[in-house]
């Protein structure tokens, strides 16, 4: 009891030493040692891994509303109970239920060849037998709409390709610039009046293996088949366009909507000593890509959660609030359960301090992202020293993860544990998206720096200033 | 005539003093400039890229006796002759003919999972429905032995899965050492009274893209189905072996073989200034395994052979012999072209000085490699000092290629410019072999060096000493 007393007293005094600015140095408290105990806990007793491993192994691809993704909440449960967390539930989300079927794609003219292609989230079906037709190429959306200015019958009755070209480590041809290809690609393609879409697919590798993800249709614009080429097969058609006669290509997709399902958001919590209402949520995403095992996408960030959710539960202090653990469903083809989550959760979001999200692969930890309001920065300098030896000191704005943004829009700050993420969008929602693209040493030192920013943020001693409404960090 | 002569007269007084021994410096030729002048070709008016660029645009895969295989053959007749090339012919092969099929695969239990795989090379198909059955694994030949004489009963009616893993950089787990699982499995396992045979891929690579290659049977031993697995298939099959409990899988192949086809080897000459009946092959293979585009096995062979042909026929002088292109049939299953060109060739061997074969991939020079008789390393010093401009400098044993093999066999010494061949295996009989694979300087510079040595071997003053007997270099 005296020594509860003590700790409150210098978690005080320590909160008392940042109020009164940056400058002054800030007095160690007790719970910075157990920050430091979890930081230094990713070579030893650190199981983020072993999570991994099981949900690949045990679960394996989990698409919203498969089979799989039963079977990730079944399993998250289980592990969830097992490891002893407090309130463990499943709570529901309705899910969009879309499922791949045949995909085949080849060149017919003016040299027959197979095209390596997947068909993109949400895509219709072409018709049985495949859609054969001459295909026009741009680079880019704008270029898509230039071309139809110049000549509106550009794309009538053909099939658009879209081959702009992701680059690894150049931020103006990245992810955020060039993913509206593959969400918008078959609306405004549609638009022009053609009857299919082709991208490339977006990644930054170059083996014949095409990247699915999420894309939109519009009301009242004809639903058109879309699907991402394999960067090899991409470069191919492109030679074959610059150098002429026309490229005609057949591609077959029988993919297909069901009706919506329902799974859930699986949550579980190590509860606070001091104010347990009082909520720091930690999680990743549960579903994943039907190509893959979800393996780095995001299995290593539903395991980092649980990890540090139960590193922080063996400590011999628990931090003042509540930490929960919370795996989303739904993240790669709607978000239901991000929105759900915000939804069922409104009345308490007042007391949810923090929400982390890990969804950024599996890397060794770079830094602290934060979205929060003003002078939260200046508040987790300390913390950011304390990851320092982890490789996690940087301290950057835009933290968080699309999971936890409808958090963020209800003013709840979101963070998260960046991560070395260069070789992340070769894997992305591919096929080659399996554990053995998972560093165990990386991942373990990322659940370690999590471990240590969650507790430090649950045991900071007032909350983190409310943060402005967020954007989604990654479709 | 009055500059000829002076030519021969230094080319012979540089032969003098070659023999001589050599500690004395050799004097510069005439000959020297027009090998230095076609090493420096590798960054500008170098056209082995295109020939990749070509012959993997315009034909693609070219599996022996396919329909690609006799577009090749095609193309490279049009080639050559719109190149100029001299005695320009089609000289008969026959080969095997061997399709692949439906490829499928499956983990049964204990968990559900799609496993990538492909037919080797040759596999007789497995029943229609596939061949489901619990999985016994070793890690090589040795250990099957050794666990049939343990159990003879081990894999009795059972899947032998075979997971070994060939290692980068690592001679001991190197493409030789690794091989004979994929060439040797089906027979081992079917003696262990194996129902079939999966391996894991001979390759360096870590994607959701399986090796194919060649394998045999053997008269006498039941003939199984055979076929490799992605690496990280392969992974989760010994992961779940590992855990336990037993692990059964159901693949399908509908691979078959057809009657012996006919094909030709492809074959062009420069013809030589002095002595146009001795002769300098050089060459690559022209067939490929179905699965990539052939880009980097052989496209850049071929490309290479048939751009230092040209770079030499376009040089102001030529060499003393004549240059003869030769793009070999069937050298992925069967050896067939190789084995046909030394026995129509065989009276005449004695008049082929060397053979030089690329076949390693698309990188950049390292040096030459040389398999002759004693002597020819020293003569061939003064060469590797002409090609050190271009990172070539190294002369090292083990000349050749799989299809000059034959020739070597005949005492034909067999050369190669060796290569950079780190990432070979990486995309090695794979889907991935494309065009994108080749870096367009490397191949280049790797044309060029082969160039420069083949017109200085085509030029030497007196043949190469002759070569013992040699072995392939690569199954």
């Amino acid at each position: 009891m005296r020594a509860l007393a003590l700790v409150v007293a210098s978690v005080l005094a320590a909160g008392s030493a940042v109020a009164a600015g940056p400058e002054r140095p800030r007095a160690a408290t007790p719970g910075d040692e157990v920050v430091r105990a979890l930081a230094a806990t990713g070579k030893a007793g650190n199981r983020a891994f072993e999570w991994v491993r099981r949900l690949t192994d045990e679960v394996g691809p989990r698409l919203s509303g498969s089979p799989g993704d039963r079977a990730a909440v079944a399993w998250g449960l289980t592990l969830l109970r097992s490891l002893g967390f407090e309130a463990v539930a499943a709570e529901p989300v309705t899910v969009p239920v879309w499922e791949r079927g045949v995909e085949t794609g080849e060149v017919l003219e003016p040299v027959r060849r197979t095209l390596v292609l997947t068909a993109l989230g949400g895509s219709v079906s072409t018709p049985v037998g495949g859609l054969s037709s001459e295909i026009v190429e741009a680079e880019t959306l704008e270029r898509l709409d230039e071309k139809v200015r110049q000549d509106p019958a550009w794309a009538k009755g053909k099939v658009v390709f879209l081959s702009r070209r992701m680059v690894k480590g150049d931020e103006k041809n990245g992810y955020g610039a060039v993913v509206p290809i593959r969400t918008e690609g078959a609306i405004r393609a549609a638009k022009a009046g053609a009857v299919g879409v082709l991208i490339r697919s977006v990644g930054t590798d170059s083996n014949r293996i095409p990247h699915t993800g999420m894309m939109r249709y519009e009301e009242g614009v004809p639903r058109i088949p879309a699907a991402a080429l394999a960067a090899p097969d991409a470069d191919l058609l492109s030679r074959l366009v610059e150098r002429g006669p026309a490229v005609r290509v057949r591609f077959t997709l029988s993919c297909r909507e069901l009706p919506d399902g329902r799974t859930a958001n699986v949550v579980g919590e190590v509860r606070g000593r001091e104010v347990p209402d009082e909520v720091v949520v930690v999680g990743g995403h549960l579903d994943s890509w039907d190509l893959g095992q979800g393996a780095i996408d995001d299995g290593a960030g539903v395991a980092m959660a649980i990890e540090a959710a139960r590193l922080i539960a063996a400590m011999p202090r628990r931090p003042a609030r509540t930490v929960r653990v919370v795996l989303f469903a739904n993240e790669e083809n709607g978000l239901n359960g991000g929105k759900a989550y915000a939804a069922a959760h409104a009345s308490e979001a007042g007391r949810i301090v923090a929400a982390f999200e890990m969804d950024a692969g599996a890397g060794r930890p770079t830094g602290l992202a934060v979205s929060a309001g003003k002078g939260a920065e200046e508040l987790l300098r300390p913390l950011a020293r304390l990851l320092e030896p982890v490789g996690a000191g940087a301290l950057t704005k835009g933290g968080g993860g699309a999971d936890v943004s409808p958090l963020g829009r209800l003013g709840v700050p979101t963070l998260s544990v960046t991560q070395d993420e260069r070789d992340y969008f070769d894997i992305h929602h591919t096929a080659n998206d399996t554990l053995d693209k998972v560093d165990p040493v990386a991942v373990q030192l990322s659940a370690a720096a999590l471990a240590a920013a969650v507790y430090h943020v649950a045991d900071l001693p007032g909350p983190l200033p409310r943060a402005v409404p967020g954007k989604p960090r990654r479709p």
